[in-house]
């Protein structure tokens, strides 16, 4: 079982070089205090909490799984002591609101150390993150007697939560969800239906758990626009608001499924449970939709974390790991063969998960620190500006992450040959935990819907055009300079043509809206690949300025280089084939694919 | 849980339309008497029973795995009976020398039946695989004393059989393994050593398991020229043949596998074991090797066999699954949504997983006429011929339709959008069982340095040219057909690309031998793309030959277009990606990949 250890000098050259995040979170308002002697205290308890409590967690959350019964689910071993412990420290009030006990950090601070504990353990960071995002949902969108009755205890981290959307018979398509309330003559309302794949509905490692349940009120409008959003505790607060009567919502049983097997995915049964409105009638996906731009950029920090973690596994046996002699001549001549790492193709795999680990840490930052200042930014315009971009970015972060994070430790597993397969090794857990997140929080087709349908041609180009402005202009201010030549001339021709191909699917799609889902994932993947090229452009302008000496710095234009000459091609054959259209996609009738 | 139903229409067609088969089974020494009657029946047969026997056994054999102790393996409930049926109907003997009282029908006949096995459950299936493997290599090798002692009862399938490679140091380098054999006055020899990932080393369901050991004599050379193989019996015979003493062979461990978990993989120890020399002292590997190409053809159908499973599953799902509604307006207006298979994505999911399959099974079924040929053709020449041309291919066919075969069943999970994650529904069984297939008999990575660096620029590209050949005078005579025109002009320009890519990193591996590292799994993919596209144009040409109103061969016509313009334009990206060279793969010093 590979041991995480922390990349800490890649996570600080992101974090101070390429993304200043002094002056970034100088510039959001009630964060301005945020020094650096704190993000490198923080970093670092982050890390050593992640190494030593967290990944030796990992195997024996798979092993042991959690395990369900009528008193409850039992999480595995030590997953409650390291919460405690956790909760002891002070974490689950990072990024709160300091109005009800928070320690008001911006988000994208509290990203680095959700990194760290995903890639230390997936599954154990499941209980903390949807916490902690039901949350902050909840001071955006609770009344205020709701907020001081229930944040309090879940900013400390007492009491954690959830999100109820999917049902049995809807998971992308919300818009038919059955769940029912009823109101009550307290202005409460029985909450009343069946909720599926609810991670960490029920648990043994906080003392209550807050579900937030999209319903629909009686008599509400079909469709969307008829769904509200409940507040519904597990136990009912008392008085004191502690921990009072059970209320009417159950654990019916655990999935089984191929990974995240420590974390709980429960059926959860509403029989007339007592639930509160949170926000206005009708308008829960609009609360709920809010949040998701943070619960998808959540997921795609878990595909960079695993992959991450995968790399270190790849690459520690790689080192260590004699087989065959190089291609060049014995590099080990007096060992009885040569470490894998001498071999080409080794290298292309640990460097493509190198290059996609550092890229998509670069990029999954910056868009939260986008997301900081859609929120915080004292002025309006740039709060704006950013939540615009943002809402662009996320979903290209959210796929193709993922996508690529199966990639990178799908290659873990195969450098280190058959012994990939065996459990022992925990690399094969590391593709079957990372598998679940193409598929949750809005499937790979749902972002790349939501990116070129609702973003890009939505905005009739104009979101997409902030962007490319940006790169545009990026590439500008680094024209003439030598050293960054091929990586600009590159960038700026595929910045030109993701206008062109754009334009290009608009056309088609006036005359046929299957246009865009027929090009979306190859679309999605293609700007995928350029985000990454932007951001790796950033980097090497940030190394070529740094001591030519450093042997990290150095690594990070070979990577740069490698992203460039063997990764980034494969935009040209997302582009062909997307521009090739519908047709062929659509031909066929539905009875004909199997006979 | 997907219940399989064997393609038997696109079997038939690849068998008898594409393939010729019977004038091919007419062409081979002492099975030309293998007519059509005999072709359906065993083909309907060998559907039943994967359809009856063995797909009702996949789910189980996940769930309970085989189970290890003191007395021997034991496998999952059902998997003992279906083998009993399996040997009462002579299917182990269906291809075995008639000499031995096999059938002697054509391998690529057998291999129609392993891909439907292996599609219903393929860890059963490996038992039978293996055993039959190892039964040709002793018809192959074997003096016949040992033939006259063993092969009868592999043949009627009392006794099965292993192959024993893998050390606990050396998997891919086999020239560093160290298990021992000292020979003793009777001729035998008493073999010593560790064996680990046996597929099958030890079970319940076969009377008498016969290892063949790789090991060395004492004395022998070092590297692969010192390496022999043993045939060493779990019971030796008694004077009657029959299983007499336990010989000094166990199984020490079973492996915690990621899938396939109901094939028991094992850590053999030899200790002193009784064994037998097979073909000539330290010309094992050579024996070995030769076998080689029929299991890695075998592995390139388990790829096949997975991917057709999944798609089944995914496409059934698609069909019955509402939700969302069509871009184009409502296609089920009655219903609370329209299925999934309305929606583009979902459709490209499923066509690539079709095309994949169907050009997959064209191809693999016709390098396995071509391994047929290279046995069995009465022309000297055209054994030659065969021969060569089957040992390009097969990595090719092992590699390429094992990595693609796992992107279909990562689609196929993708397609059920959160449901795939879940066991229940047999999806990601799938994906787990079919990831060992680019790890073993030769990861992707040495099929592609076998492919690039032996076969093509060993033979200084003739090798190659043998094939481009083919499809070029293909391409000719099909020119000027109108409606073949689309294909034709794309297969011809890739071919010739294929030549002038191959020269030039001919040229530079010249200079630098790690180009061939550096462009191998981009070269084989690109390869792969390429062969499929020859086969799917030979399969338009036969469809166009056809009825017109014929469904079965307007969706072949419609699969080959999708898959030239959505999935052929991969090449595009190998291509660039492969040219760009060993440099960015090689600069960055070990020591460097993490900081």
């Amino acid at each position: 079982m590979p041991q995480y250890k922390a990349p800490l000098r890649d996570i600080n050259f992101v974090l101070k070089n390429v993304l200043n995040c002094n002056e970034h979170f100088a510039s959001l308002a009630g964060r301005e205090q945020v020094g650096e002697d704190l993000v490198d205290a923080i970093i670092a308890e982050g890390a050593k909490f992640a190494e030593n409590v967290l990944s030796p967690l990992n195997q024996v959350g798979d092993q042991e799984g959690c395990v369900w019964s009528e008193e409850g689910v039992k999480t595995p071993t030590g997953f409650k002591e390291a919460y405690e412990q956790f909760a002891e420290g002070g974490w689950p009030s990072m990024t709160a609101d300091p109005k009800f006990g928070g320690q008001g950090l911006p988000n994208s601070l509290g990203l680095v150390v959700s990194e760290m504990t995903s890639s230390a353990c997936w599954s154990w960071g499941m209980y903390t993150g949807l916490s902690q995002s039901a949350a902050r949902l909840l001071e955006n969108y609770a009344a205020e007697d709701l907020q001081q009755t229930y944040l309090p205890k879940m900013t400390d981290g007492t009491w954690g939560g959830t999100m109820c959307l999917t049902e049995p018979h809807c998971g992308s398509d919300l818009g038919i969800l059955r769940t029912k309330a009823e109101s009550a003559a307290d202005g409460s309302y029985k909450v009343t239906g069946t909720k599926i794949f609810i991670s960490g509905g029920e648990h043994d490692m906080m003392e209550n758990i807050i579900h937030l349940v999209l319903a629909r009120i009686e008599g509400a409008p079909e469709g969307t626009k008829g769904i509200s959003l409940f507040l519904v505790p597990k136990f009912l607060p008392d008085a004191d608001g502690n921990v009072g009567e059970r209320n009417g919502v159950s654990c019916g049983s655990i999935e089984h499924k191929m990974g995240i097997k420590a974390s709980a995915t429960c059926v959860m049964n509403f029989d007339g449970a007592t639930g509160f409105l949170v926000g206005e009638e009708n308008r829960g996906l609009n609360a709920m939709f809010h949040m998701m731009n943070s619960a998808r950029l959540g997921t795609a920090l878990q595909g960079l974390s695993a992959g991450e973690a995968s790399f270190q596994g790849a690459l520690a046996y790689a080192t260590e790991r004699l087989q065959m002699r190089s291609l060049t001549g014995p590099k080990n001549p007096d060992g009885p063969a040569d470490p894998l790492i001498v071999h080409p193709d080794v290298r292309r795999m640990l460097l493509t998960q190198k290059a996609l680990a550092e890229g998509s840490r670069a990029f999954i930052y910056w868009v939260s620190q986008l997301i900081d200042v859609s929120y915080f930014s004292g002025d309006e315009q740039a709060r704006k500006d950013a939540e615009n971009l943002s809402e662009l970015l996320t979903p290209i972060a959210k796929a193709f992450v993922t996508e690529t994070g199966l990639e990178s430790a799908n290659y873990g597993m195969q450098v280190f040959g058959g012994h990939g397969y065996i459990s022992e090794w925990g690399m094969e857990q590391i593709v079957r935990d990372l598998r679940i997140s193409t598929l949750y929080e809005g499937t790979t087709g749902i972002q790349a819907l939501d990116l070129l349908g609702r973003k890009v041609m939505g905005s009739g180009g104009k979101q997409l055009m902030v962007f490319t402005k940006i790169i545009h202009d990026f590439c500008k201010a680094n024209e003439g300079k030598e050293e960054m030549a091929p990586f600009i001339s590159k960038l700026a021709e595929l910045n030109k043509e993701w206008g062109d191909v754009t334009m290009k699917i608009g056309e088609k799609a006036m005359e046929n809206p299957d246009e865009v889902g027929a090009a979306s994932v190859d679309y999605l993947m293609y700007s995928g690949y350029i985000s990454l090229a932007y951001m790796w452009a950033r980097m090497v302008a940030v190394a070529l300025e740094g001591d030519r000496d450093d042997e990290f710095l150095k690594a990070k234009l070979q990577t740069a280089n490698f992203y460039f000459q063997r990764l980034l091609p494969r935009t040209e054959s997302h582009k062909l084939s997307m521009l090739n259209g519908a047709e062929s996609l659509m031909a066929m009738p539905a009875e004909a694919f199997a006979f």
